[in-house]
């Protein structure tokens, strides 16, 4: 099963917001076997939404539109697709009444614009938002099918999982593509390679490498009849999971942090960081994780000289002795914060963001991360030229790769 | 001038890595007058990136492709373009030597594969990579323009900017739409419209109000002869400047935490955070800008209850009173942390970022952020039902609000 994703908003088109739903439902049909085509964004016009979805009914076996189905003069989604399939709109009496009791519960009269999202394309089955105002709808066309869903992330993520991903496998039929992600972390991706190489051939599934940061994704294609295509997979999948070990951290939808805040609690230790340039990024990324808070003590973000100081440990005599920027310090930051927040484990980085360095003249980029953890510690020294935020990033990569090493070490 | 943009790579479509050079040459693009027809992602296919450049060079003035000029297999764009024009590929010598001493500075003989980033379409005008091994090319072809870009960001944007833009805007031709987008912050979407209803109607330039997060950004579009449209625009972005003081923050590409870290530095006054709920976010956003070291000492994260009495001022008794959450508590940190990094200003975020509440059995979403600066002390009571990274965001925004309005009052 083949797909269009036609992504309708003006604001898409003039960059002003991103486009995370484009992302979001390519890697869910994804991993349902289902390949997408073509993307296009478009803007609210009716001429633009029909070429677009007129292309993706010849070309593809299902168009997925969102946006454009808000109450203001902007939303045209739905007469577009009135348009293009000449069918009519027709006012859905039991969403109209959902609207208007919507607006009742607000203590606010319903504004005569919202009128128009009980509009359905004649013969639509409707889709539940209990999270919004517009309902998503698919209506069959010439044995294709066309999907409409709002906009919101939040509104069309539960809609897309629970009413349409389970339709849409459903109608699957003869091959299939599968995909997989793995996710690795620590080795760079010609070393990897090099690693997989020596597995064999990979024809079917298909393998290939994305980096991104210091992570690199494994992404394996299994094309074929639904169970043999999802049995390839899975034993491609395991053949990887066998021979990376210490490096595949994770698959799919989950993340390094996730996996560690898992190890953590599992473990039922505790966590503190203290950070100079990674500027609260280590504990930002943690704290993003529901539930973090069984594990996180907290963090120090210890961006000034003097501020280092508060650490117990981190004396003006090391700071001298040392610099700012050095495994010394990283040390005994990792050290100090752990004490300060009496936690199990601690982690301490420093060094330049750039994009100027700083009255050391140690070159952007230079890092030292440090992890202690009962009484081990590691200290490791990154080099590496980038931009402040990527830097940033490969910093807290760092830290997350050594505690995850240490703490699934067993 | 109109033009599409064609994102190539498989890693796009497939939701792996994602799309942001879209919303920045849309960005660029919009500044600039030129409006983009129609965004499409397609796969590293030549009959995928034939189709999509047939359309564009149809129905645009100006293709610009970014990506699959690398020298892998997967890379195919070269040839798709050389298909669709029936131009053939030629080696460019000076990009080869320059190739082979790339690899020569890394005393690393030159792969094979990468001689094909020396092939450039007949007739193409080479655009130069200091940052990478892909050239870029402009190709005139039937009055049209096609640009290929290399997909890194980090090597597409300045491309873009120096060799690319202004050739564009030579090229204006007639009428040309400029947009300017104005960025408000502390005001709702409703209540800022009203306030705009009032000083007249918009047609041209006509405006668009986008909500993100507790920011409202204003569109500003305008439409004719490059200087009129240009002087239309800045005689309505005054207009509202005037109107809108207290709220307008910035425009275009300035982003909130930027301007405060201007006023910070103007000033010359110093900053602290202490976060709870927001975990390291405010710290993360204000060392996001370059210099921050000049006016940021630094922040603590105080995640478990126990960490919060690190901050001076911050008892047992306190906490027991009026609870982690609560103003007082927010005051509390926020004086805390001015004073135990001595800085001028302090914040202090205490709330519940969800998806459950804590012990006290407060609702998620409630949030108290304080902002201490001299002698005053603003605490603001936010709620606001949300995913837990929405949550965070409104508390960061709100924490920059308080402190933008505080410094630019004079």
């Amino acid at each position: 099963m083949i797909v269009d994703l036609i992504c309708i908003g003006n604001e898409l088109l003039t960059g002003l917001v991103n486009n995370t739903n484009a992302g979001y439902l390519a890697r869910q049909l994804g991993s349902a076997g289902i390949a997408v085509r073509k993307c296009s964004v478009v803007a609210d016009d009716v001429g633009a939404i029909k070429e677009a979805v007129t292309e993706a009914l010849r070309r593809s076996d299902a168009a997925i539109c969102t946006g454009g189905l808000g109450p203001t003069d902007d939303d045209l989604t739905r007469e577009a697709i009135s348009e293009t399939l000449e069918r009519p709109l027709q006012l859905h009496q039991g969403w109209l009444a959902r609207l208007e009791a919507f607006f009742e519960r607000r203590s606010y009269p319903m504004p005569p614009a919202n009128r128009k999202q009980a509009l359905l394309i004649e013969g639509s089955t409707i889709l539940e938002n209990p999270r919004g105002t517009a309902p998503g709808s698919i209506i069959e066309h010439e044995h294709k099918l066309l999907i409409l869903l709002p906009g919101p992330p939040q509104e069309l993520q539960p809609m897309f999982e629970e009413q349409v991903l389970p339709l849409l496998k459903a109608r699957r039929q003869g091959q299939i593509l599968l995909t997989k992600t793995l996710k690795c972390t620590g080795l760079g991706e010609s070393l990897l390679e090099e690693k997989i190489k020596t597995l064999g051939q990979w024809k079917q599934p298909s393998l290939s490498l994305v980096a991104k940061g210091m992570e690199v994704l494994i992404q394996l294609k299994s094309y074929g009849e639904a169970d043999r295509a999802e049995q390839l997979l899975e034993a491609a999948a395991n053949k990887l999971r066998g021979a990376l070990q210490g490096y595949l951290y994770g698959e799919d939808e989950q993340t390094l942090a996730g996996v560690v805040a898992d190890l953590f609690v599992r473990r039922g230790l505790t966590l503190a960081v203290a950070e100079s340039c990674s500027g609260g990024l280590l504990a930002d990324t943690i704290t993003g994780i529901p539930g973090s808070s069984r594990f996180f003590k907290g963090g120090a973000v210890t961006y000034s000289l003097d501020s280092k100081k508060l650490l117990p440990g981190l004396s003006e005599k090391l700071l001298q002795e040392h610099g700012a920027v050095s495994a010394a310090t990283a040390e005994a930051m990792a050290r100090g914060v752990r004490d300060l927040f009496q936690a199990d484990a601690g982690i301490g980085i420093t060094g330049i963001a750039g994009p100027d360095s700083d009255a050391s003249g140690q070159p952007v980029g230079l890092v030292y991360v440090a992890a202690s953890l009962g009484s081990s510690m590691e200290i490791q020294e990154l080099n590496y030229t980038a931009t402040r935020r990527a830097i940033k990033e490969r910093a807290v990569q760092a830290a997350l790769t050594m505690l995850w090493r240490r703490l699934s070490e067993g």
